[in-house]
């Protein structure tokens, strides 16, 4: 699947070490990386992705350039904030993790669009899914997706 | 001014009462009203400016077809979600009325912009402005504008 | 109607005052003028369009500061050349000045999204309409709408 | 490098088998194939670039559901024809196959952001490269960025 992990450009140690454990759980589990392409969070997601031999797309709000050195892929909208929209829409789920507005904005967006947003450690906003840990919200995001498949299945036979 | 007024796609005769009211004062005042240009608070707003002579420009996520008839200047954007930050963008303030997660989109977005926003019964989010009544919403938005002015007289002075 | 005006951000003397007398006449008929909101061919028929007294609307690429004197609705997409996009989509028809690739981009869009496009000394694509003179643009502009429009009308009375 | 391709969302048998070709050789020299991700052209550079075991990078107009089965990475903008900036925002370099008025905006704001762009049988405009086989136009893309490097380092030992 394709995973938004969101959040802020900069962050503390700790979040940075969530982020990068994040990242590479996911690759582990075969799962593709999507991402703002910047700094904090999102550069240390990537590092962790990369460092399990994942792969990463950064949906980046200017240039290539702008990409972090741990981006695989490398999407240049040069549409700024609207870029958030893309890197949700993007997305089978999305992890959000300390963030700022542009965090917020992003979660906000994902829960309108109707995919599974689970917060480890963000915003708190009615709809998300909490967890304390990166492992937990890779339990939490199998869980989400396998809840909406086999909703989906039931829908599909009865009709 | 150009102020963006946000709000659900649906919404109570209340909140309908409260945008229409809303959009007569900005239009009384001079202000060019922005919105996202469908129905509910976007309906109501644009219709209360318009019967107060005012101007209404409606940034549409698709077709211009879909505008609610009180648009004026009808933007189609063709871009889904991603108009939501073309109306905060193009805003010197945005009133929020209540709404769902596209409202709470915006709300993020314009703050990340650093942009005022004024809470009219909307969500509270740190940052937000809260005003309990349209014509408070108008006095609180002429303070924010007055003192963000004066604020950046005193520091171009400085400098 | 909104008729949008494109070409080149720089301009000689000659298609300036093209555009100008093209943004005179098109206010003068009650259009909304849509364009880029930039120098050059942008700025020159917002300034015809306002000296009649018209609505001027600039689609920028970034923010409402860059905007030209002219515009009198300055939406702010942020987005770059994106905003081409919003310009051809908002409009009922496109009139192309001289320009380079940017001014094709907007010919190759207004084509693809079938809106009528008169070419004023502008790209020679096939599909577009010629014109030479800003008066004879207005006119053809004219014929094409209407046209549209009674084949639309005979489509429906069929159906 | 991050190569895009465009070309017409339908296509000849001539064509097709070109854009296959195409995509084979750009995966065996490791590049990535950025496109549009639906179908025609499209389809059949993501199918010989995975053929080759090369990436493949559908950047859709809309949903991710849309793309066709050779996309690896779906980037879902549902920005409409916006997405066209986007794929060649992206790219290092544009390679463009027969299609209609979507291609020619494509290689209009690709020589608008000044990026290579080779014409494999598609519209002349000036500034574009004309290639008339696959192999050709491959051997022209390391030309052009091979000689674009060294103009470029030129210049930074200059200054």
């Amino acid at each position: 699947m394709q995973i938004a992990v969101v959040g802020g450009g900069n962050c503390s140690p700790e979040v940075r070490a969530q982020a990068r454990r994040l990242g590479r759980l996911l690759a582990e589990e075969g799962h593709v990386v999507l991402c703002g392409g910047l700094g904090g969070v999102m550069e240390a997601v990537c590092c962790g992705a990369k460092e399990a031999g994942g792969l990463t797309v950064g949906i980046l709000p200017g240039e290539k350039e702008g990409a972090n050195r741990y981006v695989g892929i490398a999407i240049a909208t040069g549409m700024g904030h609207a870029r958030n929209v893309i890197i949700v829409k993007s997305a089978d789920a999305v992890i959000a993790l300390p963030g700022e507005h542009g965090t917020l904005s992003e979660i906000a967006l994902a829960l309108k669009m109707g995919k599974p947003v689970i917060s480890l450690g963000s915003w708190d906003i009615p709809g998300t899914i909490k967890a304390e840990m990166p492992d937990e919200a890779l339990e939490l995001l199998d869980l989400q997706v396998s809840q909406r498949r086999s909703w989906r299945d039931r829908k599909d036979n009865r009709s």
